[in-house]
């Protein structure tokens, strides 16, 4: 797959002939690379049981190698046939409250049924088998968006088999749970459940477990297939489409091991510029999670809107221009390409109206118009698919950690581990720090800077870890409730946050959580020290500790309320490098100066100085070649350094290139 | 009949003799002609299987009819015994989770279970067969408020044999549903269910066809009770009580033609003048499903309350005056007559504080004297009951197009086709026009100018109807949504709103919808042909598009954003009429000048011009003879142009008449 | 049990040994009396069926009782093993759906199943009897929080035993629940079930009778208990903790008769002075219950939270000197002492950031510090047990009127009868006025006012028992809804408050419930009569009525409206003593300064006259002995009359004390 893909979901199966035809010549104009075909074809490729009908997908695969477009072909498994849910009631999902689920949907699996497991790996052999040697082949997108949870028997019989694969000892599980808390000491495997509904709260770990479980086993179910297809064609690579969420099941930073390209769906919420910052930080988590997979450095972004962004209960259309911003934006932060979904807007469905590169319209529109658009300048800058990006900097993205706080025992409703990443990432992209997002804390030696944005699980091995990373050099910046829980979601006790209080120099007392429309003022320890003027003040909000001081020192401390004078935001030096604690959610511009301070202590600076706020700048590079990406999200023209051939125009830069107002610029540098 | 109704729900059953006696006497008082029995008795009717007790119903038919009170009876359907329930526990209805209800409310019943249509026939035959000849019987009431739900296996099954009428070939319901999107694919009707809960988005063409079947099969149940109950008694009218509200699946349009006569439950939701607002269109709404009905053009208020508002969580009172004003709002627009629910206050049950014409306080109390007041207003007036409204307006309220814009995936979750339409009325109420409100777009030669107000949902020849009707010389305003989607909530590709495209002469490229807090600017796109003066200037909100001319000519152009200069209002000349296109939701203002503006282009002004703002000018003719009622809503006396007799006071009227605070006349016109 | 307890739950088994060990030192360093020990160790205590392990719970009391701390030792029962539900899973709650809910929680049990309820009294008994000669033994603490509602099969069979025992004809409940309204007439006590969900509003008479049982059924299962461990332990008080709170289905007046010593549990949630104002609530509340039991007037406050206040979604800590504050007015309102939850805090489980004297920081705490300073505050006013309120005022909290307030067809669903409750208390506290919150009409003698808040139902003997204490010289002021409806919630007709309308000299005709914004003004009926002063005002919220009246006379009037001008409070004097109707919810100001005034004229002053606003007084007497509690919950210094020797310091005190923000005094008066 040389260059950058482009294209996206494609499915013709809801259209007619004469629809295929005009497909075909409007693909080309566009100069589509890759279809992504047969997602929920399950009941059109296998309209009864062991009956596979290939016939139209062959017309499909043979007309796109026609006209030399490539095919994710995918397995069909996130759909069930209707037939195969009357047949095999017990593989249709059961929520918590028991009530099993109706097909008429997607998704209406259990992936502990063998039934299903069983017909999932079927249809997959049989694609497999079939179009092995089919030219159009490019890539393996098994099922869709992995993220089905059941509470049914079945599913409670796998997840015991998985909790003695994980504890082995009934009284290991008795601990790390904590039965002894409301009387749930349990004497058998067989006593264990999912967390169904329950007369109150339920118990936090064994939901936390569940969690985990439910991943695995989405995992397995996705290995299953991948083994399968890699049998039949060793040479294609095989990957699924990861789907972001706090809703979502799935650890991906385990599955990321288990396929050959990271990929990922990115659908942004916010209607501003919010949506850009949300563009970058997927990015920049899809490519912290390409570390771990075969594919690394790449990544793929898999399917995202040409015309559409959710918010507030209304589709927000995307300005002109937008869309090829955001595929820019993602290809430079490492992504081999732009997919959408979808090709062709539906006339029917529950997503009749969720915006497509062919909208409703027709081709006769500016969205249209703008793929085609679209398509030249990912041609153009085909070479940089070879580039890679190196951040300097990481910020930890710990699903466990995000799903252990939301847990209903928490001293805030309102701990968001995932916003705490964001936030972080953020003040970051908004200095022109490019950072990674990384799922695991291993090779943290490629880093000069980390922050753990309320990483609230962590192991001993995990803190020894960062110990030895922060001795030899690293800037750890820790904000409130990392590390106040081990990986069973227990806390440690003695003082927060456990795990890291000695690397951190301080000890935690109390939390003091705040109100949603409390702040806490905050003021510089030592004037000049930061926050950089004597007269400035940061303020903090949603939570408020009483911190004590062993080994750190202060940087900022709290100016009022029962905290009035001790410390928020302090600085450990532990050998060659610094531990920062901060105790609060800092307001963004205060989290953004001490982000920076550290970031300049630690060697990793902006991409681009210089660079005008509110245009995005990303390197990516090969060797000693690089490309500079220049993204002008403001509505003003502005003036960047730089110095190269803008791929986009083929105009040579020399100094420094005047971006218009949403305009881009791919400079190949010299 | 002769004459006008007057009275509401007894619920003798409830109380002792003394009561009984103290009933009598008070309704003679109050002049009532009408009293409706036996709806929910059926646990008294036939408190064991087959057993039927009608002694205690015979004593209130024999005392009503001794003081010359008709009964419209009711079959008591709508409430299953306890002891039905237990014999037959599978004609309970179950929800979309799979939950079967329980006994012990009202509406416990399955419409699609044989035992309980078989049970409810069997009863209602026992009631034809007992009072068929009874001197009070004035009218059938069958059942209550149709509108229960169930999602059980045998809906499911009554469910198939519906859609098979439906579509007959499997592969045509494939088609309209869409179910290529989502692998739905069926290969036997087998596989079909109810939309019971499923794991993410239903199928919106099947949850749309469910409640198009819920309200035939329920309709099914009525007609065999009607069928029964006109077999027993060819000459008395049988009717059932339309209750209004975007949760009930039925389709009352289709219903009307069953009806003897066109019957609803009304009870105004808003605290002020829209209570008013809404009884209008209540009113012009029944009078518009009349025209369906044998009984055309009459129809009936069945239940209202005497005293009360439900709004914002609270029961509020009606101001001293109120009900009567609103009563006779009611036969302005054509109503038989005002019936409430219900004669006296019960001490116990589920609605203890509903309101009723004896309150709980007694006879002793400003409502039964106001009752008293009203019952003598109704008899002076009982010759307007031989009048009909004559409305050259209509407005389009088509209720599978309010639950098609309900489905979960459209572009703004705000949409809502009943406020839309209730929109358009409130505007033209304003502006005194009277209009009928449509439930089926058929003989529209009767109008000079249709609103469709968000009609999402259109045949081809729907669209061609209308084509004609402008053609010869019809004035029709569309607004944004309508036309967009076919009977099966398909979108129509090419560009919205496709059926009516070329009739509008316009093409629209992409919808905007808006958040709630925004509001866009237009400007009239020459000054003075809309909104009169050059520097005058409307605002759309929830909704806005891109609008290409196609032949139409700009009325109003949007002001900012995106859409900056673009179409927002179009005029385009067809024939011997003209098609207005609306893409937004206009503010109140501007909609009502629009409206206005058109109705004067049509030949359809108001029905009393020189009435001043709040009061209500509506006319009933009969051949050359005309009433014209005059209902003073402010707080204001008020002179208005009339001449005749005010048949409420018996004074001649001569050039004006004067109207104090809240005061009505109803002036037989010379 | 001489002297104050001090102490908590201790829940050791959670811990290892040398945790152990540090909790015995830090006990004694606190001068801890009482350990609550083994609430929901059933799983520990019994892990198979018949099986019993005391031994580690042997050590846990052995330990206390060698450092001299009692053991109020907790009955298991609230949480059955794993095992238990595995065998009985009929003995698992079903909820209003008929979900059956899952183990894994605390309260997952069936009070009506029988297998639960003989476990329970087996493991009750296998407790009392190994445990009936400990030395450590000095209370029982039957179960915890009972509150669970079910609604199974075998539940509804105990319904309509429980209904049997109540009506006992089956038209007499029949007319009890009004089911000839919706057709629901029962002809077989069969027929009746539990109120599961249903297809529109349930029966509320049903309910309301669905509320009593389940509390009378939850009380049969502590009976059932506490004669277990009577029988076993004759001299050792039971009881059980009264969990406060509307959602609980307990009827705690009922219960109090049946537990040895009145105990609750009581957490407030209002971060400001609120949570005082909620802590002399609950007192005062459990002081009113407790004289309906053997232990009275003692009560005992079994749990509250050392620093934690649950509001708007956060654990809001206490402030430095708040723990002891709340517990001297615990203690000063009649509690045996302060308990808490918890004595450590754990390390995993649903309540893992529940607040412990011993926080998770550990002994090294502001936490522990001030444990031991209250240790020792109690330890020095311990003679103060022997002393008892006396209020001469009282207000009433009638759980099922709140209960009944609750239903659906209300004419407002912002109706509250705790809330209306809590504001007459909070308006007696802010005045100094001491009060009991009774929970049944009884013994009336002992007062001298008696405030009725929507006391909504209401029988014939207890309106002629008020009639008794009025016409003997009590002062009553009722509030709007009181009385309106009898014991089974069916409304008095005639005109409102029917079981009051003699005793108040008014006839109510029209309710008109206020909206969430509204606000009605009033004005002094009499110049200077209320509200002091000529030109003083106040307003109502919520609801408002059309009063007419019938003897008594208007004490102020409504100032707008449809109610302008008439009565809206009343005064009729009756015998000795005078009636006062309250038709809206009056201002906070103006219901102080009406229930000051009634005070007054009653006779019943405030406890410490002169007392500066924020400053608690309240007296403790003993024969001719008092003892005088003084409690600064305001941010100043503050003088405060008295005399005698404060027992915290050990000063003698002349004419007054100084004390210091937040400080408190306890002085034994001469």
């Amino acid at each position: 797959m040389p260059g950058l893909l482009y294209g996206g979901d494609y499915n013709s199966e809801q259209w007619p002939a004469d629809v295929h035809a005009e497909d075909a010549a409007l693909m080309r104009r566009a100069r589509v690379t890759t279809a992504t075909v047969g997602v929920f074809a399950w009941s059109k490729l296998e309209p009864a049981p062991g009956r596979y009908d290939f016939g139209w997908l062959d017309q499909v695969l043979d007309r796109l190698a026609g006209h030399g477009v490539g095919v994710a072909l995918a397995t069909p498994t996130a759909s069930p046939p209707p037939w195969f849910s009357l047949a095999h009631p017990e593989a249709l999902p059961v929520n918590a409250d028991g009530v099993r689920l109706s097909h008429g949907s997607r998704d209406t699996y259990c992936a502990s049924a063998p039934a299903y497991r069983t017909a999932a790996r079927r249809v997959a052999a049989a694609l497999g088998e079939h179009y092995r040697d089919h030219p159009a082949l490019t890539m393996w997108h098994v099922h869709n968006e992995y993220g089905t949870t059941c509470h049914c028997e079945l599913t409670a019989e796998a997840f015991r088999v998985w909790l003695r694969g994980r504890y082995d000892d009934l009284e290991h599980l008795n601990g790390a749970w904590t039965t002894a808390f409301w009387g749930q000491h349990y004497t058998d495997w067989a006593q264990i459940r999912p967390p169904r509904r329950t007369q109150y709260l339920p118990n936090p770990a064994q939901v936390l477990d569940f969690r985990r479980f439910t991943s695995d086993e989405l995992l397995a179910a996705y290995a299953e297939q991948r083994d399968v297809l890699r049998a039949a064609t060793p040479g294609v690579p095989v990957t699924t489409n990861f789907v972001l969420g706090g809703w979502v099941p799935v650890d991906h930073a385990r599955w990321a091991r288990e396929v050959d390209l990271v990929a990922i769906d990115h659908y942004p919420s916010e209607p501003g510029i919010g949506a850009e910052e949300q563009t970058a930080f997927a990015a920049d988590l899809a490519r912290g999670w390409a570390r771990r997979s075969p594919g690394a450095p790449h990544w793929l972004l898999m399917e995202t809107a040409p015309n559409l962004i959710y918010a507030a209960g209304r589709m927000h259309t995307k300005e002109p221009g937008r869309m090829a911003r955001q595929s820019l934006a993602a290809v430079a932060r490492g992504s081999r390409g732009a997919l959408f979904f979808q090709w062709r807007a539906p006339r029917g469905g529950a997503e009749l109206f969720h915006s497509a590169l062919v909208p409703h319209a027709g081709p006769d529109s500016r969205v249209y118009r703008e793929a085609v658009a679209l398509g030249e300048a990912l041609d153009r800058i085909g070479e940089t698919a070879e580039g890679a990006v190196g951040a300097r900097v990481a910020v930890a993205y710990d699903e466990p950690s995000a799903w252990a706080l939301q847990a209903a025992g928490l001293p805030s409703t309102r701990l968001d581990h995932a916003e705490e990443a964001q936030r972080a990432h953020r003040a970051l992209w908004r200095r022109g720090i490019v950072c990674d997002v990384i799922g695991v804390l291993e090779r943290l030696s490629a880093y000069r800077m980390l922050v753990l944005p309320g990483h609230y699980l962590m192991t001993g091995a995990q803190a020894a870890e960062l110990r030895s990373w922060v001795e030899a050099g690293g800037h750890l910046v820790v904000t409130y409730l990392t590390g106040v829980a081990d990986e069973y979601a227990r806390v440690r006790t003695g003082g927060y946050p456990g795990a890291l209080r000695e690397l951190l120099g301080v000890r935690v007392e109390e939390f003091h959580p705040l109100g949603p429309d409390d702040r806490v003022a905050l003021f510089a320890a030592t004037p000049g020290d930061l926050w950089l003027s004597p007269g400035s003040a940061g303020t903090g909000e949603l939570w408020s500790e009483t911190v004590h001081l062993e080994g750190a020192h202060a940087l900022a401390r709290y100016a009022e309320g029962v905290l009035d004078g001790l410390p928020a935001v302090t600085r450990h030096a532990v050998g060659d490098g610094a531990a920062y604690y901060v105790s609060t959610r800092l307001d963004p511009e205060s989290s953004g100066l001490l982000l920076a301070r550290v970031a300049a202590s630690a060697g990793a600076g902006p991409e681009r100085p210089g660079r005008p706020a509110g245009v995005e700048a990303v390197r990516r590079r090969a060797g000693d070649r690089s490309w500079l990406f220049l993204l002008n999200h403001t509505g003003d023209e502005h003036e960047v350094p730089a110095a190269g051939v803008d791929l986009l125009t083929g105009t040579a830069v020399t100094g420094a290139i005047r971006l218009p107002a949403g305009g881009a610029a791919v400079i190949r540098e010299r």
